[in-house]
Order: C-alpha cells, then sequence, then structure tokens
C-alpha cells in the first residue's frame, strides 16, 4: 500500500511529467531531470532519518533478500563471522546465504516466555565465543520480522561488531540512530515504494571490502562511486519512493509517523488481548507495530473471517502460508481509519459468533 | 520510450486496476490477481516470440548488466571457459564481469574494413584454439551495441557450444530462432518496459548448473522453481511488460514490428548517407535498425544540433559520453512518425549550414 496522495500524484503526472511531454519512466537514469529526481530522494530520505554525512545511500535492486547475498560479499571476508540473531523467517533466511560467503554463528534464537509469548534473549545469554567475536565481520539482525511479527525495538549492540539491520519492513517507521549501524538495508515494498528497489544505507568506511567474486552491479563501492547508476537503476521506483519521502515529510517526519504507528499498533492488539476470540502470540515488550499476526480461537473460522473480511473491504489479511493464521499489516502508508475499520469488523465478527 | 497506448492504459487504471480499488503496484506478488497478470505475461511473450516449452521464462531484476555475472554464475563452472565475440561496449563489459567465474577467451573483435567502416569478423576468421574449444560452456555475444549501432543480424553458431545473447537492445524487434540460443536476456528499458526488469530465456537443461557461490536471488534454478517469485519480483514493472507485449500482439507482433523498424532504420540511413553532413561508421552489413549512431561533419555543430533538436521536440540525440556525436534510438514504440520528423529536421539543418 502506497500513500493515497503519492498515487494521485503519480497518476496526474504519469504521461506528461513535470510538462515534458514524457513519463518519468521514459526519460534516460543519465538526463539531468532524473539526476535531480534521484539526489532529491536521496536528499529528503537523510533528512526523514539524519543519516550522518559519511554514510551513503545507495538505491540498488535485489530487495531485501538480494542483500542477504550482498552484505556478506560487500563487507565481509570469506575467513570471518558473520553473526546472526535469528528471530524469524526473514532472519534465518540471511543466515543460509551469508554461509556462502563467511563462516556464520548464530548467536540467539528466538524462543517463549513463561506464558509462552515469543520473545528475543537478553544480549546478556547469547552464545558469544571468544574466538569467534574476535573475528567478526558483522552481526545481522532483522529488527522487524514481518511474517513472525516479531520486534526488537532497541538495536543490539555489541562492542566492536558492526550491526547490519535488514529493515525491510520497519525502516522509517520510528526515530533510529543511523550511527549505531554499519549498514541498513531495506527492500522499497513495504515502507518505501514498489517492490524492485532495495535501499542500503553504509557507512563509508565500510566500502572498498567486497570480495573478488562480487557481481559488479551489487557492488556497495562501485554503486557509491556512481551515485547508484553503475548499472541502470530502477527509475521509476526511485522516483515513486521520492514522491514517498516528501509525502512523509509533509506528515511530519519519523516522530509523526511513529506516534501514528503506535496509536494505529495500540487500537489492534488491544482488541486482540480484550477478546479471548483472537490471540497474538508474541511478548508485549517485542510486538511489530508494523505486522500484527493473529489467529482466531476456532481456526475454522478462518475462511469465514477473511471472506467477510474482503467483503468489507479489508484486504490482505491471510498469514504468510509459512505460519497460517491472520496477519495485518499496517504500515506507514495505512491511515488510522483503516485500523479502525478493521477493528470493528474483528470485534462485530467475534460477537457474531457468540 | 514506451508506446502510447500502452502508458494511457497505465495511467488510466494507475489508482484503481481492475475495479479493485488499488493499484497493482499495491498487490501482493503472491495474490491471484498478480499471478494472473504474471502469466498472462510470459504466455504473451511466449507467443510473441514462438519459445519453444523446453525454455523457461524468468522475470528477474538487475538489467542487462546483472546478467554479465549471472550467466556465467549459473551455467558454467570455474574451469570452463567463456567465449566472447566483442563487438562494442556492452559485449566488452560482459568479458571483464564473465572473468570472475570462468577462464574467458576472445574470439574476434569488431575492426574496421577498407573504407574504415566497421565490421564483425566472419567466424572463419575467429580465433578458436582447439583445447579453449573442448572446455567451454558458452559463447557470449550482444547482437546489438546500443552504444555503437553495431549489430549481428544472424547469430554465430558454433558446434556444440552453447549460444548467449544479450538481446537489451533488440529484443522483440525483429523475428528470432530460440532454439539457436541456450540463453537470452534483455535488460526491459528499452524494448519490453520500464528500468529494474529483466528478461531471462534459458532452455531447461542449463539449469541446475549454478556455482555455489551464486546469490540466491540471481539462481535462475530457483528462480524457474519458483515461478520468478523466490523473492519479490518487480511487479509493477512486469505488469508494465504484459502490456507492451498485448500492445506487440495488436500490432501484428514481431514480424509485422521488424517491417516498421527497417523501414524507419532505412529513411534514417538514407538520410545520413546521402547527406555529406551526417556520417555513420558502420558498414551497411551490420548498421544496427535499433540504435543509429552519426556525426557531424563539423564537430563544433553538433550543440547546435542538439539544442535545436531539443526546441524541435527531438529528445535524447546526444550520443553517448563514450563515444560522443549523436545517437537516434529508434526502438519499436518509436512510431515512424517520429523518424520521419528527424529526419525532416536534420535535412533542414544541413541546409541552414550551407
Amino acid at each position: 500500500m502506497l500513500p493515497a496522495e503519492v498515487m494521485q500524484q503519480a497518476q496526474a503526472e504519469f504521461i506528461n511529467w513535470q510538462n515534458s511531454g514524457s513519463s518519468v519512466m521514459e526519460i534516460s537514469h543519465r538526463s539531468k531531470p532524473f539526476i535531480e529526481v534521484a539526489a532529491a530522494a536521496e536528499q529528503d530520505l537523510r533528512d526523514l532519518l539524519a543519516i550522518p554525512d559519511n554514510y551513503k545511500v545507495l538505491f540498488l535492486q535485489g530487495g531485501g533478500r538480494g542483500q542477504f547475498a550482498s552484505v556478506p560479499l560487500n563487507i565481509a571476508s570469506p575467513e570471518q563471522y558473520s553473526l546472526h540473531l535469528q528471530t524469524g523467517s526473514w532472519s534465518k533466511g540471511a543466515v543460509s546465504e551469508a554461509a556462502k560467503y563467511t563462516h556464520t554463528h548464530v548467536v540467539a534464537k528466538d524462543t517463549v516466555n513463561a506464558d509462552n509469548k515469543r520473545i528475543i534473549p537478553d544480549i546478556a545469554d547469547w552464545d558469544l565465543p571468544e574466538d569467534i567475536l574476535g573475528n567478526t565481520a558483522f552481526l545481522h539482525y532483522c529488527p522487524n520480522e514481518t511474517v513472525d511479527g516479531v520486534a526488537l525495538h532497541t538495536p543490539p549492540k555489541l562492542p566492536n561488531v558492526e550491526l547490519v539491520a535488514d529493515m525491510s519492513s520497519n525502516i522509517l517507521s520510528a526515530p533510529i540512530n543511523i550511527a549505531d549501524y554499519g549498514v541498513i538495508y531495506a527492500g522499497a515494498q513495504k515502507n518505501i515504494g514498489p517492490s524492485g528497489l532495495a535501499v542500503v544505507i553504509v557507512r563509508e568506511d565500510l566500502l572498498g571490502k567486497a570480495q573478488a567474486q562480487t557481481p559488479s552491479f551489487i557492488n556497495f563501492t562501485l554503486a557509491a562511486e556512481h551515485d547508484s547508476m553503475y548499472n541502470t537503476p530502477p527509475t521509476y521506483s526511485w522516483y515513486l519512493a521520492g514522491l514517498v519521502f516528501k509525502w512523509l515529510k509533509a506528515q511530519g517526519g519519523v516522530s509523526a509517523i511513529h506516534a501514528k504507528n503506535l496509536e494505529k499498533a495500540q487500537l489492534l492488539y488491544s482488541c486482540i488481548d480484550e477478546l479471548d476470540f483472537y490471540h497474538n502470540n508474541v511478548a508485549a515488550e517485542f510486538r511489530s507495530i508494523m505486522n500484527v499476526p493473529f489467529t482466531l480461537a476456532n481456526p475454522e473460522l478462518d475462511a469465514q473471517f477473511l471472506a467477510e473480511a474482503e467483503a468489507t473491504g479489508l484486504h490482505a489479511l491471510k498469514g504468510h502460508r509459512s505460519v497460517g493464521g491472520m496477519r495485518a499489516s499496517i504500515y506507514n502508508a495505512m491511515p488510522l481509519a483503516g485500523v479502525e475499520a478493521l477493528v470493528k469488523f474483528m470485534r462485530e465478527f467475534a460477537a457474531a459468533q457468540d
């Protein structure tokens, strides 16, 4: 879902962009007008996240999953370790991909507490062998697990270890301190724009370390040297991302959207917790404010729930095929009214089954 | 440039696609409606190019340049050779990238004939050492060099060597016999759709050979097994490509568009050859029908030529920065009227300098 205002603007200027007689999609990525679009999008993202000057912002391809390979290829050597905090299906996928290019070590996996709610182990309980720590390129984690709805709201910092975050489903949803990270990456299709674009934020001193086997089109250093135009970038997605960044600024920036996101999430979790009819299996401290998975007490009602929701105009509530159940994704572009409508439907559906 | 009819349709249904209340950009790539879009695009491309059933069609990312790495990683071993016919800047770029993953051997480079016109050496004159031929995974060439305007209109076939073609700038411009090729690939942004999408056509028996170091998101076999949805594909570009394929069918298919392309190219080359004022440096047999580079007899007039062309509504005529001069790209979407307007301007500009 993209902000309605962004989609309206994009539609209005779809064929005749800035009175050029062409679509922004049709102009060369090397033309002055597109370079201006690209630079403005980068600057707006820098403003929104307060990105320091010693970080490069790259607009690449391959989505989040592409970075599972790109990150170790670019910032680690085959002799080094990548550490992995495994908290759900996305951070798990990163481990097997990294293993092609580095040694890997899983420092901890999500588990359950006494109430059988999912939690992420405290850093004090992680498995951190000294010899591995001394030969580590980075620690990878996913602060917001899209499929599982498990989130880590504060960055897990290890001394002298670069932190790499897959923020595909939570970038721009809450303020972050960029300096906590060596690399942040995000597939665009959740909070930034259309699929096919990936944003990478990388500290400059991590450039220049790519393994010889790194394909040029995913080489961070080449991308940085060529303003992400070493190869033809996904220009239309970049342009749309720029519109989304401007929309976010107009909303008051990341702090303001964070407040709205908290309000939306609280409304939905309150409904789930209040009614025995619904259940979310994540401990409160580790609940995502972007992806809210829940199950019905009686799974035989799943199909009916989804059909009635669809008929009410509430789409895409089916949980990921790997976990089943339901999942409401309430990204930045989802207005409060959308969550209110969902909660209203959920209360009515539960009441009707009594 | 995309066909005007395609852009109009895309604009009309930009926000409310098929009365869904959403943009096609906003629906999940795993949803039934998108899977139908994706499958229809593939089938239309199969129809247009008469792709046999034993070839897979993949919709990937990374443009043409991404495939410089993907092809050797997917179908060659590090011990094998990739052969390269080097006829311009694109096929040259493929050599250095392939060298990361295979041994490489350049069989021939473009040269000039007695008239100082660029030609591609005949296969009889290639450097083909027996020991290398016996250990070769594929021969790579670029049938249409975008920057140089050099084309090879018949596929160069070596016995028992798979042929790989970078058709980024000429796919769908003329009929081809798919069975001549092991792999055909194309970045989308010339004749297919917006940038950020790459189409790969690969014969099934070449799958399953990927090197261990191949990033999963560019693994042809994984893509084939998951209908190009192992990772999130660039959905909007895929949809637009589908509209372009339907438009091409409505134009009468590839044979019909080829006839139009020949007419456009002949009109432009005739103007260049007729007037001493303009010059194209490629021998007639090897001239591209997509990209027509030319120089002015007096390069000091270049800036004036470009400025007056721009004022007449003729855009993007500046040659690639690596070669200078002018270049008219007359892809499928360029109507005959566009080339007529260009030729009229060129004749008038030349006359005005007398």
